[in-house]
């Protein structure tokens, strides 16, 4: 009764069960954050694996869970969170169980493919894509926490066509949560985030490789880093079975852009063997103009 | 008196004045590390501009000091922290003043051309080349601090004809502020820091060029970034003045790197362009291996 007797003044009033499919960093911080801001549904686990779930319970951010997909029968929302090639498989499965009126999103970090190929396949799902800048290279609810949204972007998709009823309640979801909320077209978003995630991803990956990989005798390179390597591979720790879907899903931007950066590499390295100074200093010192606008921003 | 009444106990008690010159983030960590490990010899301050003199001599990092060469006149040790282009001209312009005993030493992040250079220009000056792996972007003594030092690594440089009773005075010096000292060749160091931290401070500022430029609509896609983007390029934020002759006299090692990660971005957009999943898969992976191998080294 719960639900009922705060009325509409609860936050998410109108959904009354809430499904987190795949309970990790991401929708694990979904169900602290909504109980710290006094959401007061009822919030269901489902996924495949029953230790991750009773984890997730112990720490609050499910009230119960199934590993079964008619776990997720009476929810009038369902956010998946799972690696972004399987989203709509996932979805294709527990639409057998709920009603019509259910409304389904997501969390993954590229949108575009999701949209299309969850309009293709199920035209009449009520989906609306969605994305929150939020995480770390740390998976699994045991890192999630209730404020890791609190200030953060989230992006969620439009488009011709778009469901702007459920449009409006995965916005309020994230607006809840704390999140500043952006509504972009998928191909936008994933644009957009080709430059400001993916790229910085495979970025981190590649000087990992160079540093120290074994060709470079880099075990022995690695030793004489400091924070500099430290921070600038970071995210180089992130799952490959996250990762990979991502940048396979946006290939085309995530490859241009990574010719771009090889292109800035690879003119850097002509001045260094002309002995260009002037150049040099011009080039480090416009990055470190352009680093600085966006230090407060980010 | 102190230093006398103390005796061969205080660390570093054959030191009884220790100059610095340029006194930021590293001379003005060194001062603070020395005084909170129990240096008991004299610091004194050098170099160009007096209002940084002063805010060193407020934050206790220097006992006093003077913008003239002459100040360092009783200088037992002296420990230069300039950009590395003019490191040289300053011990050149000290040994003016100093007695011929006095040993030199400095903490520029590039090695080989400030030892060649000197022995070359300055046969006499006893010069042992240090390099303490520990900073950040932040310059300047404001953010000076007395751990900055502690288990740190700290590359002493050594070679044919090498001051061996100098060498140990700057072995001492960096031992007793806590940092783990391993001696090198210059070149050898050269390499292994273009890889470990030049090549790191490069990338950084490619990435940075090719997400916030403006060719890439760039402002628009840093307001999406996250974490990942923010650490990834943070390092590019580093001044130029300092880090331009750092990469120039280190060209050749850096300029190779560069290439070499300009190839695996290359390799890279060709696997996405392929959609061959797997070979990215396999990549990805393997980064984050080497990644989470060296967590905990650095």
């Amino acid at each position: 009764m719960t639900d009922d007797t705060t009325g509409q003044s609860a936050p998410l009033a109108d959904v009354r069960t809430l499904a987190l499919y795949g309970v990790g960093l991401i929708n694990g911080s979904l169900g602290l954050a909504l109980r710290a801001r006094g959401f007061a549904g009822r919030i269901v686990g489902v996924g495949r694996r029953e230790r991750t779930l009773r984890a997730a319970a112990d720490r609050g951010a499910i009230d119960s869970y199934g590993t079964d997909p008619s776990a997720a029968a009476d929810a009038d929302l369902v956010v998946v969170g799972t690696p972004v090639d399987i989203t709509v498989d996932v979805i294709a499965e527990l639409t057998q169980n709920t009603r019509p009126s259910t409304i389904y999103s997501d969390v993954g970090s590229v949108k575009a493919g999701i949209v299309t190929e969850c309009a293709a396949r199920l035209p009449d799902a009520r989906f609306v894509g969605a994305h929150p800048i939020a995480g770390s290279e740390r998976a699994g609810v045991e890192h999630a926490s209730a404020d890791l949204f609190d200030g953060a972007k989230c992006v969620v998709t439009t488009g011709p066509g778009a469901d702007e009823e459920a449009g409006g309640v995965v916005r309020r979801l994230w607006e809840t949560v704390g999140s500043q909320v952006i509504t972009l077209p998928a191909d936008v978003h994933d644009v957009l985030l080709a430059a400001s995630s993916h790229l910085p991803h495979v970025v981190a990956t590649a000087l990992t490789h160079v540093v120290c990989g074994k060709a470079a005798d880099g075990a022995q390179a690695a030793e004489f880093g400091g924070g500099g390597l430290r921070d600038t591979t970071r995210v180089a720790l992130g799952s490959s079975e996250i990762w990979t879907p991502i940048v396979v899903a946006n290939a085309e931007p995530v490859a241009a852009l990574a010719e771009r950066m090889a292109d800035e590499l690879l003119q850097l390295a002509g001045r260094l063997r002309r002995g260009d100074a002037g150049a040099v200093d011009a080039w480090l010192e416009r990055g470190r103009e352009l680093r600085a606008e966006i230090t407060d921003g980010i």
